[in-house]
């Protein structure tokens, strides 16, 4: 993968999520500092990112998905602080930085989370409809996939596994994986592609993608929490197995969570035939996700 | 007030609720249940009420502001579920009944509340566009109406104010109702609006209804919180004055408070002149709240 591709891209989200954030000074300040400090703590932007690559695959322009690829991190992030909290993961340390809780309370931490989905759905809104895809889609897609069925669902079977000392059975495993990572990057996926008009078909090979590649994600970072050090991570290494949590290496293992890794990648790249040249990008963070080091 | 007609209005909302709400069995059931716990425990329904009056004053249907009456409930109702968290108010009991993170534990509370927020994006999404408005615009007014600028906005100043000895000045507590409740009261009253293709006059005019029906609104809550037994008002009465909040009634006592929330009253009447006949309802409500006793 090409390193200034990715930091091009970055640059791009982070100028276009500083547009559509609220100034630092908007009164009451320390909710629009909070939303920012969490935001621009320094995320590898992959979920818009990919939003973007999925609109260019698809022959559409980067600016008309830039709205739904701020709109995914803003939800992603919200995701981040509520699940530091103390009564989830309680967890202090977050790309290399105190959490947002540990830097401005618990109560103003629920509410940055709260704001920060809030603006999601604010900045969403203001995507161009395509010729096949309108506003109410978008939202669709994004609430849908972010919702109590898909990504808040997985949290909660996170949350309801803790301190459980019974390991999940690997179709539950592969349940909270598609809940509480794929369907969210999926969804990133299919909004760009939804900016960009893409067919039905082509819709429903970003899908084929956006699970496999979801998937593989899950399984890559269960298997870093368990290889790396927080200090490469930026996060608490190792809390899975000292939570006994239910993953991957848990499971089966490292060596064959490395072979599945590696089978999801090449699923997700087998997913992007029809767009041909159009999907190097695509196929391109898919090998960059699987050998990434944090 | 036609007690019959609320009542009517009341099992309107709620059977949609139910409708746009998954089933409490649905995959994981513990947040499909605490989402309807909280959400059917016996709310007045007053923002979904107002959405539906708002849409038959500007001769729109009940049936195509169902979808932005039952989104606001749901949004409504997540911000009573993270203000009642230990980390916010601290609150046991609501509607007479404990509050979902005493029912539930803290962390399914705060997903609970991230639940129905994104839900109350994904029925608005639902809603019909009429000629001046399309679902972008339905999206904007609520995500930018409790958003942090304005509704979370709010609750972080009054979250910044708890334990402080200082009383507001009665700009920045206008300023606060304005935020904390205000602006949802007025965003579901123009969403009503919206979804009846309420041209632009009509539509300012349901803003200062909102507007001063808001703030009356928050006048008489205050009033009610010194006045009224928790018994009645189904949460703990007497709250403000023991963490020394800023109200109405600290500021300016309570016959004064008395006075100003029937002069909001007058005024939201006033702003209901280009709706004539078709305004009564908006009137009568307007009426009903100032009088209540709960």
């Amino acid at each position: 993968m090409d390193a200034a591709y990715l930091a091009a891209r970055c640059r791009l989200v982070d100028e276009a999520l500083d547009r559509f954030l609220p100034k630092p000074k908007t009164r009451p300040a320390t909710i629009h500092e909070a939303m920012r400090y969490s935001l621009f703590a320094g995320g590898k932007r992959l979920r818009p990112i990919l939003c973007l690559a999925a609109a260019e695959a698809c022959g559409g322009s980067v600016e008309s998905a830039l709205p739904p690829a701020a709109a995914v991190e803003c939800l992603h992030t919200y995701t981040l602080v509520h699940d530091d909290l103390p009564c989830m993961d309680d967890d202090d340390l977050r790309r290399g930085m105190p959490t947002c809780h540990v830097k401005y309370g618990e109560g103003i931490a629920v509410l940055t989370g709260d704001a920060l989905l809030t603006i999601a759905f604010e900045i969403l809104a203001q995507t161009p409809a395509s010729a096949r895809y309108g506003v109410g889609a978008y939202v669709t897609e994004l609430a849908v996939a972010s919702g109590s069925r898909h990504l808040i669902g997985g949290q909660v079977l996170d949350l309801e596994g803790e301190g459980s000392d019974v390991l999940l059975t690997p179709a539950q495993l592969r349940y909270l994986h598609e809940s509480k990572t794929a369907a969210l990057l999926t969804a990133s996926i299919r909004l760009g592609g939804m900016t960009a008009n893409a067919t039905p078909a082509k819709l429903a090979a970003l899908t084929d993608y956006g699970q496999a590649l979801g998937l593989a994600f899950q399984v890559i970072d269960d298997i870093l929490d368990v290889t790396q050090t927080s200090e490469k991570l930026g996060k608490s290494a190792g809390k899975d197995v000292a939570a006994a949590k239910s993953t991957y290496p848990a499971l089966f293992g490292l060596e064959k969570s490395r072979k599945e890794a590696a089978r999801l990648t090449k699923k997700a790249h087998d997913a992007l035939k029809p767009f041909a040249k159009k999907g190097e990008r695509l196929h391109e963070i898919a090998d960059y996700l699987l050998d990434r080091e944090y």
